[in-house]
């Protein structure tokens, strides 16, 4: 089914100690779209500039995304440049140009209207809402937030949250959010807020799953689900990691006929392999010559590396 | 099969944010055993002073540990003082009385000389050195180690290190002695100084096994597995989780009567289960009254928060 995502479409300048690159494509919705998809039918809400050429959307193009919601106007594309020094976890922005994005009001084309997935990449919590707000008859939505909305616009973010079937977040930002330094503690405050499930991604270590009241049929109510992470010689660059995770993980839910316990723990190692091939190379390099194969022999790797063998 | 530890046996005055307790049992040996006293026949050599008492020889007891080599001297035992604050992850040291520890010389009785089994908990590297020259029939030897001696003793550790078939250390321990930032490289690092496995520990997020050449038969060269930990919404007392679990590894491994890849990751969920137990309460106290059934329970939690199903 199709998953319908809003969010950034970028070019990021990054500097990691493996090197450099200059207007790379990413943004959220960008890393999110092409791991999903390998999954299932993606659709992208997103604005961009002049400097967004038929290059950049052949790589949409070449996933068979559905690039429709996508917005040209004057200007140019939101412009992210970081870098990461020795902790590979943390960026450190040392530039940020809204340019286009700045005035972004998304806008659902007709033919968006009936998917049944929504995942809300890391944008301002209006945003988020007000997309919400639009798609009332959606089946199941996704969404992402970042320490800046955390700190400075909590009540525009409780709104949102409150709509969330999984929010899907990082160590920092869920003990932020939950108030707490202990991760089970945090999550349930978090959960209190609306998520109905919250998954933490742990970076190199994997990712954790909170299940909360009324989280998924089938799944009992303080369950856990632990996912891990493969631990890679080279990370070539972190960024995007975290949405082609969540692309993974919405990806594959998305494209099952119905969401069990067993479906959702698959999901969580889908969202780690696609996590772990985005850092292999700079922005969506590594994504764009990815076969599904590939995709496939790494969850069995990542069944490997954790799972015990029958007695 | 028996199995030899040679390490502290200790009075720990522990602060964290749950409360405080004042010269609770505690030391390296101390957990150690008392983890693996739970798979096999477990061995002690340490030294202690008057203020150890038969109340606490009756701990050691209680769980069948055989305490001839605990030598008895005038003074005073080992005793530390350390918090916990924010990160439970991280003691800080406030204060360390040696003692009679100063003076430790470990003294092999004879009849400990067919253990199979060596476990070289933390302690100087020229001592750890000393008692695997002693016991050179042992049939494997883990050890472990910490940034003090990392850092200012390299020269002794490495000697150590040259004869250890697994290193149990955790994250900053790995990163500091591999002399990178990258865990897999720093684990090369390592491996190339002798251990035939690595394991990091990585607290709250589980731990790591890293398989060098001639690492054990069946398991491949580079391979890596993955031991999740359980979240927990209360960390009452870190201390003593780190030789919970090679407490539970090592005397799992130990109780084997052969060692396939298979009982080498069984091996690593145990050590992550003994681990998740320490940490319950203050010193000790867990693991006195914990039962063989609980244990088991807790295992298949952790199978269950970490496995697919099966397809």
């Amino acid at each position: 089914m199709s998953i319908l995502v809003v969010g950034s479409v970028a070019f990021d300048s990054i500097r990691t100690p493996h090197g450099m690159v200059d207007h790379c494509l990413g943004g959220a919705a960008t890393h999110f779209a092409l791991a999903a998809s390998f999954f299932t039918d993606v659709r992208v809400i997103g604005v961009v500039g002049e400097d967004f050429t038929a290059e950049h959307e052949a790589v949409f193009q070449a996933r068979g995304i559905d690039t429709k919601g996508i917005e040209h106007v004057a200007g140019n594309c939101f412009h992210w440049t970081g870098e990461y020094v020795e902790n590979l976890n943390e960026a450190h922005t040392l530039q940020t140009d809204l340019n286009v994005f700045e005035r972004f009001q998304p806008k659902i084309p007709e033919s968006y209207r009936d998917s049944q997935f929504l995942f809300l990449a890391n944008i301002d919590p209006v945003l988020q809402h007000q997309v919400r707000q639009q798609m009332p008859r959606v089946r199941m939505v996704c969404g992402d937030t970042m320490n800046y909305w955390i700190t400075g616009h909590k009540d525009d973010l409780i709104r949102v949250l409150h709509d969330l079937d999984v929010l899907l977040i990082n160590d920092g930002e869920a003990k932020l959010l939950g108030d707490d330094a202990n991760l089970v503690l945090a999550a349930r405050r978090i959960m209190e807020l609306g998520p109905k499930t919250l998954i933490v991604k742990h970076g190199e270590y994997g990712a954790t799953a909170f299940f909360g009241k009324d989280s998924f049929p089938g799944v009992q109510h303080s369950q856990f689900f632990r996912a891990p992470a493969l631990p890679l010689a080279e990370v070539i660059d972190p960024t995007g990691a975290g949405d082609s995770f969540a692309g993974g993980f919405f990806g594959y839910l998305a494209s099952q006929p119905k969401i069990t316990p067993s479906q959702l723990k698959r999901a969580m190692f889908y969202g780690g392999v696609m996590g772990s091939f985005a850092v292999e190379r700079f922005g969506t390099e590594r994504v764009r010559t990815l076969t599904r194969e590939e995709i496939d022999q790494r969850f069995a790797s990542f069944q490997e590396l954790s799972h015990l063998d029958a007695e």
